[in-house]
């Protein structure tokens, strides 16, 4: 992850783009948001044309991170219809709200992505699970890194690593993974070092494991049990002349790079 | 029947329109539609000036459809008012579901469209039985089809045909009828290859047989028997923000095309 | 009576209300209304400025009357809350249920129609009975007409007068009154043929004939007898997306034109 | 009327029935019973075996009347399946009241008595007007007298005669009268003096009318108006060592000589 | 049919009882029932040990016949479970109405039996479809008659018959039919006479039958569609005193007989 | 799983029912319940003193099911309070579906039981995930069969074992399991034969892994993500005199035994 000091406007995401333009690809990456005094932990997407897309803010901090951070809302949960799919991403354990994952499945998330800081064997069943419950393809990525990759000693402390670590102490050994619709494990998990998996993706995969379950189609019993996401940005403050209106959405709630 | 493989928005769409507006007729037409990754067996309503008017997703799917087709729910069951009289359609055999065809009839529907792939003589029956009970003309069309007009053996099998048919065998015989509200036979039933069957259905007609009969005004005791049907839109993830306005329906339930 | 070959909505309503409006007067008149393909014996409301308020639909037709005509239900029993007192009306034998005049009595009808296609002298005596019980003034019209008034013989057969009657036989030989509460006739019998029948009411009537007699007051027993009144609309088939939120009733079940 | 100066088993109830049993007659007359301290305006019942039947207690008195008598309940309503049919009584004005016509009428009544006081013309229209509404005979007996058949004057003021009025003064005129189903008058009104009236009753005359008109058979809405008559007995004391069973009614609500 | 001269405990009901103990037959019969002094278009059931179990009233009658007959309510439409299944009945062309079906099929019916007298051959096609709607054994009893079973003409007339019919003319041609869950005729239609038409009913196809279709079971989609029957007696006027408790239905809304 | 020919009511329910009073457990068992002609994939619950407590009728039934199973509704989605923990169940592939499990979590399952017919090892990884998104303690239960262990080759056809298999194939391996709300796998799973497993459960396991992530409380955003679960039953016929209340849930869902 990336520790941004400006909003998404700023330079680091200017710098970002640019990476994503020049090879070529689609970029989702973790970061951490900063809007006036209060931070959130985001995702922000860029397209190999090198453009900024737009973000999702975690929706509900973990733990100690809602002492320091702000919390997302229903207007940054995009899904993009690209032309290798629809990619969205949720970031770390709210991957494991079931309501908040329908809502990317309510908009036909195909590439779902899952940037995370639990490198435990459990988060691994999760993934499985999620691209088999989704009928997706989920890619999980997280950060392998050292005690080295930080600043010295006095202004950080590594809670429960006892006396300051040395600095090729792993601090987050990784375990990035890529699994298919059907649960099939293909790149991963990785805990060996920095590394970059890959994998071809069959989209057809999706259709097959979506004829045995579609949890947004056939698979659902909209009569019984309904979900309602509110999307609309909900702010503290807001001034009437300054009325944005969003861009429309397409009816299945994805929106067009 | 059709195979759709896009959305009623797509180009399949786009052409049937263009048909019906070419020949100047309306158009009601059973197909496979597809949303997301669920099937469904939908009619679909197209009007002279090459309009697409809209759809009914079938209720119910039957026997083994279960399997690979979603379920319609209360919002696709229009009867649209057009200069020739109230059209509606139900497709197969949720045409012998009592309570669907009761909430057609609440509609007003006049011209009753029952495209199927049943071609047993007791269907016949139940096109004569409709069309008395709900005082309206039945037309029911049925495909004519030959093993020939599937693709080669690898890809289908033909259940309950044992050894792969000959090119010429009759795979579903047809059997389209048009019957009135007395309950005769005006067209058909034709069984004898691809036909166009017309009748010239007098109006009148309905009206001589609701003096009898009327199953929704004065032969019907709603203090006592009174259906309720839910015809909100059942989808199982709603977002805020792409709330549709369904058209107003008129206080019958119909719709202007 | 008129025959209407529309719905209220239709063209006859749309004049009927612009002759009260141009009369200045309130307008009941009983009509045939067609719903769909069922008719029903109906009273239409009309107000001074040329609007029309509602109808009652006749709750039970009478003998013949029941082969073609629907029946209503206690959802069209209005009694409207006018400048000139409480105005309803029922329409012709149901005058004699007591229980749906009790009705009338019980949302305090002060001006009660009965227009009628009874002209026996014994229809005057309930006429005068309902004055006196209800403590209301109680209008009855009844046409007078002859055998030209209608089409010719080929189309209407005048059951009871034998041979084809010639073109000046009375064929409803009228009979309108006005009558008060004491049971006073203040104008008619008319049977003398087309004629305009008028009386000034002396409001102060009912005070005091309800001193005497009060049927849903001082003289009624509620905890030995008492009518229950369903005035739900009843439909056989109805949807719940058009839900029609009826017009809130005044808790004494009139409601304001 | 007769003054009972003691309750119905006292010693006037015994005279009464002795006369009819002498007359082979059915008995039906208007009195003042006494039960405690309190006066019942009553009409009681006996039969051609000498019998007392039972009782009727007033539901309701009449203005002044409220000052000195008590008020029935609905145990006392009874209708009597005699050998020349279905007899019931009720007294005065409260004939005036539909829901308590209406409950006799849901017990059969086929000789509806109306013992009164009121010798008005308009009466004479209410009883028309039942005849009809009720499908029965009605037999109303008003008493014809004269100031000489009371005490002198010191113990009575005739109220509204001015001065003492001549022995002659007919202060009441009568007007007994019976009417038939269909509202024909057989007998009466007889405003001359003293008399008997008869009539004979066919009783086909009801089954003619009830085919035209059932007030609580073919021509009723049960669904939409209902009339619960609760026909317990209510006392201000009841003692549970005391509690009498009521005998059993008939399903129809009569109860057997 | 039967012309019952007294309600269901009178002595035409005794003697059929008797029929059905003597011949040990369930006995299922049309007839005109009287109650007071209106006239219900009804049918008997009975039960081989002889005894009377209930009644159905025809709901809803057909043109004519509403001017001389009362309207059932929804407290008569039983469906007896007895040792050779759940038996129940419409008669004539109520079996047209699509809701009060639904409610025989939703307390189980198995062997519906639908006497008529309407001989035409769409009849015939109405029949078929409800066995295959119902998953039902139907049996439709018509009466063969001539007009020498009734009596001379100066009492009936014999409607659209022209000048009174020889005593031979067939009056009506019978056409009484057995018909399986799929469809199959398993005796007549029959119009050739006085006849006893009869089948052994498999009730294992209605096992089979329903698994293609079970119109009430995996065939229905109540939470889009739903019958709400009001099965309450419904009374002009009730008294609290005869308040009779009904038998306890079974959840199913059947009855032992 | 067993076969039931009975409703809940019958003497398999009793059988199992005496089982579990017998050995003093709570008995989860996934069954075929037969209702009318229609089969439905349950689960019934029973307690330790030999009660029936109430049954989950599976949501929605997987591929080939549909053809001849029901589907359930929100009315039988029970969680019991018991002295052991909140003990609910969903069966085999509905355990896919988030927003019923979401259903489930609002009740405030503890012991989530999940009989399946599921083999695969992902099986095991959405067992896994399930108990840490639930907060719950998860047990499934997988039947171990042979070959020999059902009828006959004749009756039944195993898909996908080409030619009928040896008596001792294994046609189902089993795999039940217990997890711990940490993701700890606290017995199984079990692939070896018939077995039973037990485990020990430390209830406070529950509270530990919610103060890290309580799907419903702390961890939920109700504001922006909020499912609605209709939990009222839902019938195609109801009828008003046997209209069953419902136990009263408790407010927070679950049910005392």
């Amino acid at each position: 992850m990336l520790l941004l000091t400006e909003e998404p406007a700023g330079p680091e995401v200017t710098r970002l783009a640019a990476m994503a333009g020049k090879y070529k690809v689609f970029l989702v990456m973790g970061v951490i948001e900063r809007e006036g005094y209060t931070l959130y932990c985001s995702v922000l997407f860029f397209d190999p044309l090198g453009r900024y897309l737009g973000k999702h803010r975690k929706l509900m901090p973990t733990a100690l991170e809602r002492i320091i951070w702000g919390f997302g809302d229903g207007s940054t949960i995009p899904v993009y219809d690209t032309p290798l799919g629809k990619i969205g991403a949720l970031i770390c354990w709210e991957n494991k709200m079931p309501l908040l994952r329908t809502a990317l499945y309510g908009k036909g998330i195909e590439i779902y992505c899952a940037p995370t800081a639990d490198s435990r064997p459990v988060w691994q069943a999760s993934m499985t699970h999620i691209a088999m419950e989704g009928g997706c393809f989920v890619l999980s990525a997280n950060q392998f890194c050292r005690r080295q990759d930080y600043p010295p000693p006095s202004e950080y402390a590594f809670a429960g690593l006892g006396e300051e670590p040395s600095p090729d102490t792993v601090v987050c050994p990784g375990g990035s993974v890529i699994i298919s619709p059907s649960g099939e494990v293909l790149a991963g998990p990785n805990y060996d070092g920095e590394a970059l998996i890959t994998a071809d993706l069959d989209m057809g995969e999706i259709v097959r494991a979506k004829f045995d379950f579609d949890v947004v189609g056939h698979y659902s019993r909209p009569e019984v049990l309904s979900l309602v996401v509110d999307d609309q940005p909900h702010r503290p403050v807001s001034f009437t002349s300054a009325a944005e209106k969003a861009p429309a959405a397409k009816s299945d709630g994805t929106a067009k790079p």
